[in-house]
């Protein structure tokens, strides 16, 4: 679809078609009108068009970068200072989109944030409607406990707490961890859809085994077990492995150097968490890739329907959002509001984790995507 | 799932919960780190939980009654008034919910609107992602043109107008006319997924058939025709006719006097439209029915995640709104939030169209209904 | 695919590569080596590779046409002779392949028979796994009774009875009726799955009402009960009328000659019969389709994986099957195997109903077409 | 559903039923009729229900049992006695069930055969419609090349060669290798559904890479690359490897030890072979599972609609098939036809491959299962 030089808006078609000066009869006559609608609790459309239903998508939320190097110390002197425990919850801290008005809303739809454990602590169980990940740039240390499964945490893990499961975690070490959150948070309560459970204050399961119980069931590539045929909303694996997901990446670039199709562009290896009953997204509403681009690589520029974050798990590189470029390093976050465009370009092999809300859009069929330069 | 007495919320627990003072110092240090979360564009999780991640639904829109009385009169007023064309588009007037704050939604994600059109008016073709439909309470003589496909308006018709779908109206008669408009305006706004084109200024095709082409082609019962067999995202029916509808219901309520299953519950019949493509909604974000009760039957007092708005089509009964009665006349239209408790009472025979957003809910596995005095 | 002057068989092949002649000792090792086969339950490929594996779809069943001229009166002699009831079950007479070596089978897959039942007879009920249809070319008076529901036959009228439904047959009038049944008894009865169950002896329901209950609940245009929101394997609608069929195709050709696209080609209307909670065929094995040609119009030359029966409904015209021509009048079937080419030719307005085996194909991804003159 | 003690069959009815004898005069009607039927390719339900339409499945293959020991010495002595090439394609040497007269099927839909490939023999490439896989009981050294991509194969591998995949196989090796062979041959001989088209002489790559490039990009638990987001028909992992499969089982009875639910049954682990791209089957014909029992575990007795062929891998156990009781060893083949009842007995630890044609049923609706001693 073009997004090009038309410059038609319902402004420019307003001036246009500028209707005579009311008379002052009827300008009073309309005033009374606008005024009678308000106390019935209406409002017009035709004052209200532009903004409603603007030519493109027009976010509030801007394209925006935070340093690992400021949120981590922030996240440690929060750990001194404010206790983790039943009522607050959690000991996370959310990236508030400076377009967003005070709400701690990375863009409309997800919540980002870092959460951090000291040594020894336990944040208590609960469950609620919002899906949630946590995704591990750094340490090791924590299990989170997942309907009673313990699970791991150890750097370049991606790990599920899909809705109405209940969780906690629990910090086994004598350091503290921190890592980063993703839910639908923002989503759920735009929606009025969430509902919340306490569970109880210690975790229900304090083993601490190498993997969980549901990467022993379901992490065998291809393999179904027979006590699990019944397809489920969500991914039934807990934890994606840092080993698993940087072998596909490495085999992608082999391939390509091979001579075969393999990577999503030149130099670019991507793969996406998929749960393995549909071959779908991890969650309803949340959709998470890894991608890896090799040192000089750079990615197209894009414009999508909805809105992502990503981290910058290793490397170094820049990005370029709405025709400004950011260098970005070890940890770095930022996010993309819809349809602003963006683009990657890797000074060193550059590996990034990358999470949205793309599934919400393609489930109601308002995805679009325009590559620049391309005819689509 | 359980709503009751359980009194337990993030307040209460962090009542318990309650941390000892922090000193003087700690209090300064605090004080400090939250300016510096400010600063680095932070929000902390513990500070907004109550708010962010309530323990049910806890929607600002409120329940509210409109009446037919009222709305009509002001969009006369505004027939007189304010032309209908280019720029504003549609001379649309939208109920406005008075919990949310001045926006012109009915629900988060539903407009629902009055739209009156003059003898002889036009109003101009454009075409836009967000989803649209008419329901026509009274009234005849206009034709909406979806696609270059003339649809004509008739009581208790339900016209779509699926997203990027080209469409304008006119009016061919020397009446005005009146209709209601229900579109996704406010979930596509909030998701930042909208596109908007203008089309021509008088409709692409003038003439007044009484039935649309869509309707000759896809309105036959079981019926497709072998020149479309791809399914569609919407339904290809422009027009679902009246008279199919009230067969329907009659049909239902016969094979109840019967002694067969057919009916809702005890005399209440009850349709929803469909796209014959798949037998699923009409569109991705929009759900609509339409209800029949018989004189002194009542509906169970229902829950659902997910907003509707309906209008009474004919007869009179009461809604029972959050345990808040309303008498309801034809017409009349009222909003019902996520989660708040809704049950109808019929006077008469009592007749009334329906629309919501639960394809959403659905789709993203937010659903869920609690049904008062059952165990589920 | 190119099924074209490409003349490589399996014979041409292994010709060209024919090995040495075996040494005497070499042949009675040989000799040995099959008997040893022979008794130890095994047959080699490479002696039977040509004949399981051909290069194209080499069915024994072979284009062949019945005559309703020769098959009514068959009918109506085996009505006087042969008593209809338990035991037997029906009174219906099968179309048997001549190249299917006394089956009574229409195809591989595919049973059609007339079934003829007298005045004021019973077909006692019964159930089975197999599914069955009948399309009524003329007459009326039966009621077919489905699980308890009486549906009236009449001409033109596509009536389900899908697997497992009890059903039988009752005749309210001092005149016979004979109408054709359709059945997937060769698949069902090749793949081993088939089920069988005796109920009354009389229907379960003598009343004969104009229409069914599960049209009065079903059949109408784009609506769906809410009592009925379960997606159903098979249609729920037991009749298809003829009135509904008739003005979908004349509905088509109007609007082609209005000049829209509305017809599959050039004065070529048809539907398919679809199962309204999916839009999908009507049962899992069994496609059913109408077509009616303009006077004088042709469809193009067709090869399609998987069989089908066609039975003229009114008018003239011919078949062309593998090139050879046959005139076909009111009620002539014939059948089109796998591969086989065949086109229609019109030479009154030509009304004609299909079924076949098409689900299966294609939802095991076995399904291909050729069209002769394009390339595909 | 009830298969029990209910002795009513069509006989039985037939008999109770039974019509008074004809008069001589209409025994000779109704032989004129007879032969006109037969003379008009038509033949009478009421003579042939009783076969046609048994109340339950009566397969005409027979449960059997094929012993490894018997199979590949004569698989050897084929080796010396038969060149492999093009013409014969394949030294393939079928099951043929004893019930099914002379035709090389294991079941009515299933092919089964034991394929070997001397040292240093090639067999010339090919595609068909057929779906089919190799199965690796013991040796390794042959690489099947799929599309181009070498794929090497070794004991307990489970490798798809799905239809209209071009496919060659070549012996790297001074040893001799042989494995098992399924497909779906008898289905599509059935359904006049195939195609089939000679490839290249020698295999298109002859490389001998230790894991195939399908592997490399597909079989990472959980991933999927951004270059194959397209949904699949068939599972494009070409091999599933023994580790992998080994592991999955092992963890399931190590759960189990545990006290997780993660087994069929009590000391039953199995897997499903799945498309990583849906979840499901990874052909649309055929299912593949690999099944262990701890020594002294036992499978309840169960009968199915659909067929199935079991291998032995390792361990010793009985089957017993309806009844009959039969002991196996490794590499021993068995089948069970469609509605006979099976269960599995383990002596020592007891490894089975086991494949089936349930995806044909399931997307049919046919599949039905009866566990004795079950209400169901």
């Amino acid at each position: 679809m073009s997004i090009s030089a038309d410059s038609t808006t319902h402004e420019s078609v307003a001036a246009e078609n500028a209707v005579p000066e009311p008379t002052p009869e009827e300008a009073a006559q309309l005033e009374q009108l606008y005024q009678d609608f308000e106390a019935g609790n209406l409002i017009p459309l035709w004052t209200e068009i532009a903004d409603l239903m603007p030519m493109v998508p027009s976010p509030k939320a801007v394209p925006y970068v935070w340093r690992w190097n400021d949120l981590y110390p922030l996240a440690a002197r929060a750990g001194d200072l404010v206790p983790v425990g039943r009522g607050g919850e959690r000991r996370a801290i959310a990236l508030a989109n400076p377009g967003l008005a005070g709400t701690p809303y990375a863009t409309p739809t997800l919540w980002a944030a870092i959460q951090y454990l000291g040594a020894h602590e336990t944040a208590p169980e609960h469950r609620h409607s919002q899906n949630a990940f946590r995704f591990v740039v750094e340490g090791e240390g924590v299990w989170t406990v997942v309907n009673g499964d313990p699970v791991a945490m150890r750097r370049g893990d991606f790990l599920l707490t899909p809705g109405w499961n209940f969780h906690g975690h629990h910090n086994d070490t004598d350091q503290p961890m921190a890592w980063i959150d993703g839910l639908d948070i923002p989503f759920v309560h735009y929606a009025d859809a969430g509902f919340f459970e306490f569970g109880t204050e210690r975790v229900t399961d304090e083993a601490t085994p190498h993997v969980s119980r549901s990467e022993r069931l379901w992490a065998h590539p291809g393999l179904r077990p027979l006590s699990g045929l019944q397809d489920t909303v969500n991914s039934p694996i807990a934890a994606y492995r840092w080993e698993h997901t940087d072998a596909a990446l490495r085999e992608q670039l082999l391939l390509e150097d091979e001579g075969h199709p393999a990577t999503v562009s030149q130099g670019h290896a991507a793969v996406r968490y998929t749960n393995p009953t549909t071959g779908g997204d991890v969650m309803p509403t949340i959709r998470a890739e890894f991608h890896r681009l090799r040192a000089g690589a750079s990615t197209e520029a894009v414009r999508e329907v909805g809105s992502s974050v990503w981290q910058v798990f290793e490397g170094r590189g820049t990005v370029v959002l709405n025709g400004e470029s950011k260098v970005l390093e070890k940890g770095d976050l930022f996010v993309v509001p819809s349809w602003q465009e963006w683009s990657l370009h890797a000074e060193s092999e550059f590996d990034l984790f990358r999470f949205s809300d793309a599934p919400i859009f393609e489930r109601l069929n308002f995805n679009r995507t325009y590559i620049e330069g391309r005819n689509k």
